[in-house]
């Protein structure tokens, strides 16, 4: 049996090296990439049996992504389309004042045809947890339902639902996010969501605790996990709210680090670890992806336990 | 004024180093290609004014086109998107038994909803002659009749037409080229094709002198010329048949290769050489093209001059 | 179930790029080689369900070759050993007059203290085939030990046995491998050897059939493949010889043919194909492997199916 | 019409990636470097209409350069000279306590021979503006009396003349330079000078307004430039006094900063922006520079606008 | 004669390039690192004339390693070993929380199994200085037997012994390197031991200068270092105190500070100068070091004289 | 003693990577290269003590030079200069039909200035052999004189004086060189010659044999030694006429190979084998310089012994 299956996109992302500009660039380095195959990376790699199920283009490009899921071990359970593209992105990484540019080239990719009778639905039914993010019903209309039947029969057969908001503003509005994710959180259990999302997107009001038990209360989430950047993270859960913060860590590749972030805690929470435990080992996966090329948490169980008795962290507000 | 306009689509073309497998790439070399600029850029090494006539996506990845194209002075006159996409192609070389293999992604890219309204139309009418393939008409319904209005146009103004077939399966099959390609020949001056599409597409019979006389008498063409790959080409011009060996190299990229003899060929025709004499430019254009990375003939008259002179070629049957 | 199991030695292969020697090295490719797991690898691609068991040392490095077979499916059960270390070796690659040069060091690599009782052997007794080579019993007295038993536990569960003799001089001395080797032949249904291999090696004289008949009288395989290098290869099979030319290809890299061979045709002779389709699938795979870099058959069905149809090929000498 | 028009020489930058030491070097980048075409290439990214006047050897490394400036869209209206050698310089880049070291090898370039009757003068006498640098005239005796003939014409045409002071210590003494310097000067409309040069080699003292007072008066200058490195800029205009900050960066190669200063406030102040703004958008310009691998501000008009809307400075120190 | 003489064992230093981790490595650097030559190039480079005495493996991995030292010109006086292999070890390096991984892969390297009675023992009796680490006694028993017999005969022989401990946790145990080490303690003049190896091996108390005294008191060193990182050193000569802060450095490869900081000093200490300059001399050249990739201390004596005249430091506690 | 001293030049070489073109080059390798050095390091790596002997510009990049000697063990014996430039050239490699291109940036490189009184002179009068080429005496009016006064040097001194002709088109026409090398013709012992130079330049007709003969009759040379390219070479030793083909090799780099033909033919005639060993010695280092990339001949003396057991050669006349 599986324990944390995840659907989404997952594509190739294409960065030039060295600092070069897109608009200059003569080579690019390929990276595969997406939240939700992220996540269940991590979480393999740290204990969980984790499989990612999606729908890819029957082609190099796509074998591509199953390969690099292959390198950690996770199971990809993939429908094979013969004719559509696969997604990509370009990443220019640079430091202030520029920032780090993305240049989605996603749309009509293979996945945003993929239907609920096609995946591999047997496997969300068995599994411990799901796992999919706010991206999934934000790429294609054909997503929206699907996301939507997924996390009805996940709660059908009592599969955990764990729902990252992530949102992402070249996709849709907030307005339209927060409609449509809300007719969402009604079949989701674990709610993770960035505190600037919930103001901007999800209109609510307040510090993170004050955001959480406002979320919880109207949509009766288990567990709501607000993510505040570098001041750390909060989980409430049973009405008690724990924080954590940040260990800090020298950036080299900071893509990526909320899924590790998710990664982590699913790792060690799914296992049987408390919140405030399964929080740690969540926010030192994330500390260590930020050194790592790439958008993986290419870590070791020994390396987050290192990192969580050497206790160095920051951004614990109180 | 220009001498020479082409209109068409640019691309990046994304190939893995050091004969990697797609399904393996780390890293991909980044050229910019297409049938038109590759034309384009060899007629203005090799002493033309040219002009390349498009449509990009407003972001660094058009930039990257245009900044190529600049490298060799070649002035890209650009219909600027702020939406579509940039078409790309992954490209595998390898020799036997696997052979090139191309991945296109191509679809909506910027350039298939440019109109003959929005295209710098006033460069054709001004220019010598206007230039595009049949990978125009095959990429979109909008730029089959970009294409039918910019051969008319060129035509009303008494700019020589000129149109290499260059058949790409992937595009369409050979029937609805058939059909499209006919259609526009009536408004062109001067027809290059390979022989093998002749056979295939055109569904004429006999050898390269036969089917060039064959299209010649149906569509009334200036001048065509049948290429026959490692066999040389040949020219009717006036009743007249003029063969052409191939010039001996030692192949590197072999991507292009058609597109520096047109370019050679035009480069020399239109500065007002003999056929015969642009025909042997416009071979040894293309023989130093296989010795080039990329897609381009990154060539000098002076070097072309020596290979015409070192006399060096085979392929000539009589 | 698994179709096929192989068990032996897998190590980093290190050589430097650009044909730079390695007295002037700074910088190597590394992947991941070994006879055993290049053909778990192979028959995996093509179809079938290919396990690799063995013994690697707990650590980035270990993980770096479970890791390269997880990119292809291949189910890597494998024992963890904390203190022992990684086989390496060093490839020099040149063409003539230098030819590849390699420098092993695989001493006291984890696999030579691995035995058959901490080996996944159920994984051997429930498969169809299991495959080992010639270089596992040569690696340390234990391995050989190892081999014994392995052999003999398939045996016992009519697990097909196969086994590539695969001489390697810098392991053994002629006299000392077929001392040993002939004392394994006796639980072996599937031998294949080099006739250069049978020559020198195992004292056999005469063409490819005469030594395969030879062999096979002696020690009753059900079936023996005789490999010719440039030549094609021969398969005796129920008193019949079937022969098998070579298709031609681009060299980029030659390392691992022989694997890619045996998987091949594994491939296919598992899935039920004749001997004789086996034969010729596995000479289409080892035809495109030396187009690959790496030591690894990076192909799909497909791409074999086209070479078998394309069907050039050299070397058959009736 | 050109906006604004350079002169001054344009070399090859060849530095070892990676931190190597140029004593150990195997590998060198190469970009396309100097004052006079920095100065151009960032005015027309950022708008102008500019052109890049010089000489340089008719060979592949000649054209090396008009490449990398067509690249931009930059005009290179060259004299080719079939004899002449190509400047070159070596630059290892480091941190404390080595510092950036830089090895010439400029002596004899083509350049150093160009005069003023065969360069296109006519550009000068009919743009808005044209630019030189103190390097210009310390280049050769010929150099310095083309940069005096070319002010002179400059002035007569009512050319804006712009020039910035750019003292090397490796091509002439503080004396050598003062003293010829102050001859140009007469011709001068705007002078960019760090104020370090001001006072080592014009012998200034005080405060950067000060300094700039002092010269305005002196050599009546329309407008004073005075750059202070981390500091911040002053510019003197019509007796007013006007500071700017510095723009926060993560710095990956500095190379260039000062001369996307001025090409950054060239194409904002000869658009008809007021001091202030221009000298803001000049440090914006820089501090994206600093971002950016290589001699150039790559960058588009948008990101600098978004670098002054975004107001992150420091330096201003009233 | 050479001025100073080091043995030890020198090994090719592996490292994936851009932050890759070991597990996920395509390439790796190679470098030569070992104290012993590290302390002897860095020596010949700043004015000694130095010998590196060792025994290597008979290949091409062997020659890697002296060409390495050929570059700065130390003598490798070296027994050439048919059999054995080449030790080697794996670096990671990453910053915080991860830090610099090592996995050494040294034993049963050639240099193990060097007796004093084929090393050119010659070298070191007519030697200023003989110079070698805790690493190599802790290698092997008879590393031990030839590091007793050197110091021994080099006390004959008036050579003045230099011995830095370089604790390595990997090798062997604190207790063991403690009643290993005060043995040869006797024949040692200089010792260099940093604090904390002091702390945790030699058992010893107190702040650096408390240490000192206990180590030169009970051992009776004519000179004693102690090392104490970021915060600098401390010379103990005729029961003089001497401190020395730390140059202050961008960092880009700290690996070999210390053998750079041995190196520095020496070179000035044998050549004259006094402990304190020498000990000044040998912090200027480990600053730099940490600025240059490699283990090598890759400067001149200018360079270093630089960095001693800018006096930039920190870490003097008094 | 030294058995071989050079004198020449010696150069950075750049090429660009990968078949780019200069034009379009964004990196370049960096090589050192030079007959004299080439000739130097050959010899040494097969046997001989050889020393460099030259003078260089005191800076990183001189020091490139040095170093790469220090590879091989070649003594560098150099006069360092504070302000001359450093000789470079940049080579585009490319197959037919452009071949290899050159251009050279040697003008005022430090070597142009070194007189016989500045160089180490005295290593010529003890050493068994000096060879130069005759690129010395075309680089200056003051190597020239440096050439006759170190030929006749090493005359009085009974040292063997061996002269390569290399005549170079770009340095001077066939009459100068023919002047200038027949007066030198007077004091030189060993002379090898290209049969194309020995027509070109030194005016000779007829064979290879028929050569040697003219010219050792004229000039009284005691072996004269004429290479024919891919035909092999020939000896003239009293009288006595030696042929020697060329052995096979897969070519990657070809530059260089003339110079490993003469360091191997003195590395094993200094020796005291025969003329027609040494020159098949001489043949078969040249054939593995071919596979290697660089000029150098990085071979060992196993590796020259095995091509001359194997072989295989062809060219061969007789």
């Amino acid at each position: 049996m599986t324990d944390l299956v995840t659907v989404g996109e997952s594509m190739l992302r294409l960065s030039p090296p060295d600092h070069q500009r897109l608009e200059a660039m003569d080579e690019l380095d390929v990276h595969v990439a997406g939240a939700e195959s992220n996540v269940a990376v991590a979480a393999q790699r740290l204990g969980l049996d984790a499989a990612w199920v999606s729908k890819l283009p029957d082609s190099p490009l796509g074998r591509r992504v199953t390969s690099a899921l292959g390198n950690h071990g996770v199971d990809a359970d993939v429908v094979w389309d013969d004719d559509a593209r696969m997604g990509t992105y370009y990443v220019e990484m640079a430091g202030k004042p520029r920032g780090t540019d993305v240049i989605y080239d996603r749309a009509d990719a293979a996945v945003t045809s993929a239907t609920a009778d096609e995946l591999a639905t047997d496997r969300i039914a068995e599994a411990d947890a799901f796992y999919t993010s706010g991206i999934t019903p934000a790429l294609s209309e054909t997503l929206l339902e699907t996301t939507t039947d997924l996390l009805e029969l996940a709660a059908e057969n009592d599969t955990t639902t764990v729902f990252d908001v992530n949102y992402r503003s070249k996709l849709w509005s907030p307005a339209e996010a927060r409609d449509t994710l809300e007719d969402l959180f009604e079949d989701i259990d674990v709610l993770v969501v960035a505190v600037r999302d919930a103001r901007a997107v999800l209109d609510r009001e307040g510090d993170a605790e004050a955001i959480a038990r406002d979320l919880a209360d109207e949509f009766d989430f288990d567990l709501t996990l607000v993510t505040r950047g570098g001041e750390g993270s909060l989980a409430l859960h049973e009405g008690e709210a724990f924080e954590q913060g940040v260990f800090e860590a020298e950036e080299y590749d900071t893509v990526g680090t909320g899924d590790a972030f998710v990664g982590g805690f699913l790792a060690s929470w799914l296992d049987g670890e408390s919140v405030p435990d399964a929080l740690e080992y969540g926010a030192a996966t994330a500390s260590l992806k930020r050194t790592i090329p790439g958008d993986i948490a290419l870590v070791t169980p020994d390396e987050v336990e290192q990192v969580v008795e050497s206790g160095e962290q920051s951004g614990i507000s109180r």
